[in-house]
């Protein structure tokens, strides 16, 4: 949970700008995959050093730079100065605690978005960088999770569609919208999670389930909290239309802004859901108790003024006239039936048992 | 309660603007009706393909292809083609998951709502689209609950009122009124859900009832979220009245706009309603509960003591003068009402029973 | 609390625009009022048809046609057709479920409010149509409640005040101003219902209690409801004045405005003390419960030992030599007393008892 | 708490605009003050008719004319004729109910604010009405509670500061400035009973805590509500800074505005700390509950089973081999004893005790 | 928790704008540190008088004027005097219960913002003034918890970076910078505790918790207190870019604006885990209680009858045959056993046990 301010503390203090990794341990090795296209040709290489990314690519050429693993600080302030960005640029793209934006520089404009993978231990959320340029796109992802952006990278190289016939700003989209899809599959595996908590709560209620709740609760949180700002991000880049990003890809960027709106909604959902199956689950725990509560104590009621009778007739009086009696004792144990059924006729009639 | 995603998951990773059905299953063969009528004439006939649609009604005239079922997407994208629709829209289209919108495109307006009818296993909701050209309104519907759209075909063939005289953009509103007054009937079997509710909360208390609450709740909440971004539709639809939407609509759109506040306002109005009826609920069975307690508890409180007293006189002492006495059965039976009707007394004086 | 929705339902379908009164059943026939006045001089009768009402005023007169009663919507229809109005106001004002609202038309400004008067059941709500023409008023109530527009007639008969003197939109304001007043006199309703259930609370509560809060919180609701949107109509007659709201009415309306605020914000007040009145009560009877519990649980811990001393005697061994002794049974007599009297003390020294 | 209404209701339906003091009884009678003051001289005099009060100040002078009680209405108006003040003005003067606001006239600015002083029985709030003229301050005070407006004439005597210097929006600032200072005098009056209260809650917690709880709730709440509307008030003076009210002013009306927020923020403050204590309480009486229950449970639970034995051993039967036993009492005693013991070491064990 | 008011009251009535330092004890004697510096060198003395202040820094340079500690109000005016500012910004600046504000003066731009240092007691909150002039910043800390501004001072000094090659604005935005990075710490230092209360709430629940939870609350709530204004103070300054802050800091004062977001958007997810451990706690204490009460119920409602069967052999009937047979005992042993046995089968069946 303080995922968000990892390494935040250690690095105040230490000048602005200054190039210093933050968030967890860095999954994986940095590594660089440039991939060059246009309508009628494909390249894809991966390269060690800034040097071998082509500023500029050739005519109706578009070329994505991407990174993954943000280890290599210094590789990553060499594309830096390659590229011309701004050191708090890089420094944003270092320190993954960020919550999406977007942000207009002269001749790029730089987005930060979240993305969530579903793992085995609960959701994985990383932060993924994209920059527009013209003609060139760069996307730095800290390469922790399953990397969304590869369904991108098929897409170009099977070369159906309008992919590669388009410009850079439709493969920023593109990410962008593989991005966004990716929270659908984060929701789909927290729905599943919570249809499971729906059936437990009826089946097989147990504190563990609040625990749990609580759990998705804070995932639906972080999914909420990384969303939420995406509406804003993208309809800045919807309204910004016209420089960099073409006003063709205008609707798309709306249809982006739709799906972010209904992450947002369905967070919303699961979250009104998770309410009532706690709420039927504290109900349902009270419930439980009161009936064995119930049912305990009207024994207990039961059975006190029957041990009572038997305590007065053994009392050791020296005169009392039934003791002596035959029917005495057949007597009394009548009495006590009877008094013990008009007890649970009574309480069966109050609908108390 | 996942049916909001259903399909997006499997579909996050193809290229955006691939046309898949995503939804619960089709309910029905897709059934395309083409109407064209004009103030003295009105023709009506089912078509097998899109090529069979007038783009361009006559002078005068306005034809309306409504399409029932979603299955058939090949005819839906012909239809697209025909029409020269957007790409996303076809996609929107059949991705029926969607929130209400209205979206302007060059030469035609696109609007997603949500429908909703009451069937006997509690709401039914699903995707209309509706589409408006110059002269021409295109429907399309998932066709799983009752055809809502019935009522302003009747309408038409009865050809009463303004609706014949009137231009394209009018069929468009009255097609919109038939939704939001789908709503009204939705709303009314919840009204009746709640009033049921109101008198069980009363005379049969039980545990069912707060899960029959978070059913109504939750479609409550189904409804809401599906009106209230109807107020933002529907307003952007008034504010750009000039274009295809004539100034002459504009109080029609109006009269729409209140009925969706009169819808997100009765949705508030029955939700403040279910939350007194959960905590009547809730508070009803915490006093049941109480009372039983209390009388039980009470009852063994009078037999404890008493006992007590029979335990004594059980004691097997020697030297107990009362034991030898003839008066001491009787004075200690005596002794023990008095002590069981000063605490009747004494509980009734505090009034806790 | 379906009143906002009767009927509804039953005219979805209906073609839109189709005059129809939606409401409760019509408490009284529809009545015609029409009031003609100027600074010397005042007529007043009650018409049969619409024809009967003059449709411009003579210079520097007003004409005030006051309709109660919406059973006749044929004579509804032909003022409509007289005074040129839109079928759809015509349509809201027969549909009593509206929220307030203005609306300007061409020539005339439409407004719908909510009017609240005490009766013995409750509050009685009834919807309030003023529509003002140059020179015309024209208002048409439900009737089932009080007059609250008696004040204003009252007013102009007397010719006192600048009433008399002042043109058409002075005589809407009034009326407006009319019927916020009835707010404060249903507030006052309240008010009196909830200091009661404050000196309740503390002297005799039961679970009554709650439903009333419940009520009074409901009704509470529609007030707020109905105010609500008030503040919106009225700012917004302000910010058109200059038409056929001449600027002088402009600081009257404002002070509407401030008055509907008033309501808004003790309505919210009340909120808040009947909060707090729920608050107290829940927990004052579980005070009582908890008190009740604990003092029977004392009685029965104390008891308890005490039995078991008295059990251990009554055992049947052939050697206990107590059993035997004189002094045995004052001496465990005496034991018991000391057991219950430390018990008592400690219970005390704890504050339990 | 209902003060905000007393008298509204009576005064519906009475004319607009007419004179009626509504508010709680006038508890001074109607006291004029003017003081005209110039940096070199300052009069001061009490006048028993509006004619007395000048209507213009000489040349650099500053006149304020201070009313203190509204029970004299017939002066206050001719006050209003003298200083041509709107008969709308005057009527909010006289009604005491108002919340905050300002008011821009033709030639005036209005503004009515809440001030509070702390009594002995808690918060007294009160109305004070400003009026800004060209060289003149009007106020006017219901005169309930302590002066607020004293420390402003104090300065004005001494003649120390810039108070003497500057022009009349330089006073009308200076009043409302001693207003905003009142608040914080109150605020500090329940910042101490909020103390009082934090300590209570662990001291001595009792039933009456939450009652308290609930007052100084409602008397922040008054604050607030008398606090919130001020913010806007005060940055519409600012906003319209350059009229009467000249620009030097701005950064006084800033600081203003400045304390304004501080007022709300810390109302908002208090409003946590209370919901805190009362969570404690609440906490602390179901803990002390728990624990008294918990401990009478265990003692009733021990001594339970020990009488069991003791029964068993109490039954008459010829034939039970240990009765004869000489050994028999003191096993049976040494039995009881483990039983217990083994049942007090499990619940300490398990924390039970 | 007062803090916000301290001195507020005493000072009600003052005059505005006199110089009085409100807020707890002085921590330290004032102390002005004055550092003029250009990209070639640094000099930096310790001041005792304001006249040793230059006014205007040689071409080029930047000159900081660093008070720290409150106590010397004479000097702090004068420093007022020297560089000509507002009698109200010296009255802010000492009066240190401000939230976070920028205000643009002619000539120079005001900002008031809130440190927090984490020390032993808690979070530590100061008051930290920035005034920026052309080539000149003042700053103005009460010097109270850790000096968070050394970081810059260090950098200074280092010469390293841009620190020393930049403008009077630069140096500006370095301390903002370290006054945010401030707040990491301080949210660290909370995360902590937090953490703490999350073991504490599974392994130790105790009603300590409840008291830690609401003072961790409190904290979290000052922070962002003290944070949300900070947002609007800084995008007020991003927006004014152009003035005495330069176009060249804006992506500086956007990254500070993020950070501020971040440090908001943390305290949410703390507020969020917190609700979440108080209701785990509150749930673990009820769960705890319910199952201790649930066992010794049971125990109870096991032995009840038992008791009850040797009551009944041990009433003293003359005729009763099982007493005298000799496997009469023997019999009732094995029928208590059986009844026993039963009613654990029966109570683990309905996993009561």
């Amino acid at each position: 949970m303080l995922r968000y301010l990892s390494g935040r503390a250690e690095k105040a203090g230490s000048p602005p700008g200054s190039l210093v990794h933050i968030g967890p341990e860095a999954a994986r090795p940095t590594e660089v995959t440039v991939t060059c296209y246009s309508p009628s040709e494909l390249t894809e290489r991966v390269v060690d050093s800034a040097d071998e990314c082509p500023v500029a690519p050739e005519a109706g050429g578009v070329t994505w730079v991407a990174v993954r693993g943000l280890e290599n600080t210094a590789l990553i302030e060499d594309l830096g100065g390659r590229y011309d960005l701004h050191s708090l640029v890089l420094e944003d793209v270092l320190d993954t605690g960020h919550l999406p934006k977007v942000e207009e520089y002269e001749g790029y404009t730089y987005m930060v978005a979240r993305v969530f993978t579903a793992g085995a231990g609960g959701l994985v959320s990383e932060q993924v960088s994209l920059i527009l340029l013209p003609g060139v796109v760069i996307s730095l992802e800290e390469g922790r999770g399953f990397d969304v952006l590869t369904s991108v990278r098929d897409r170009l190289h099977a070369g159906r569609g309008r992919m590669r016939r388009m410009s850079a700003d439709y493969l920023f989209y593109a990410l962008l919208d593989a991005i966004v899809d990716s929270f659908f599959i984060a929701l789909e595996a927290l729905g599943e999670h919570i249809e499971e908590l729906e059936d437990d709560v009826v089946e097989r209620p147990s504190p563990e389930l609040l625990r749990h709740i609580h759990e998705v609760k804070r995932e639906l949180f972080e999914v909420r909290r990384a969303t939420w700002p995406m509406r804003d991000a993208v309809s800045r880049l919807e309204r910004d239309a016209g420089g960099l990003v073409s006003e063709d890809i205008e609707p798309f960027l709306r249809d982006v802004y739709d799906h972010t709106i209904q992450v947002v909604e369905t967070t919303e959902t699961f979250r009104e859901i998770l309410l009532a199956v706690q709420d039927t689950y504290l109900s349902s725990v009270s419930n439980r108790m009161n009936e064995i509560m119930k049912v305990l104590t009207i024994i207990a009621t039961i059975f006190i003024p029957l041990t009572f009778i038997a305590g007065v007739y053994g009392m050791n009086f020296k005169h009392m006239p039934e003791i002596a009696q035959p029917w005495g004792y057949p007597v009394v144990l009548g009495l006590m039936t009877t008094v013990a059924t008009i007890m649970v006729v009574y309480f069966r009639r109050r609908r108390w048992l």
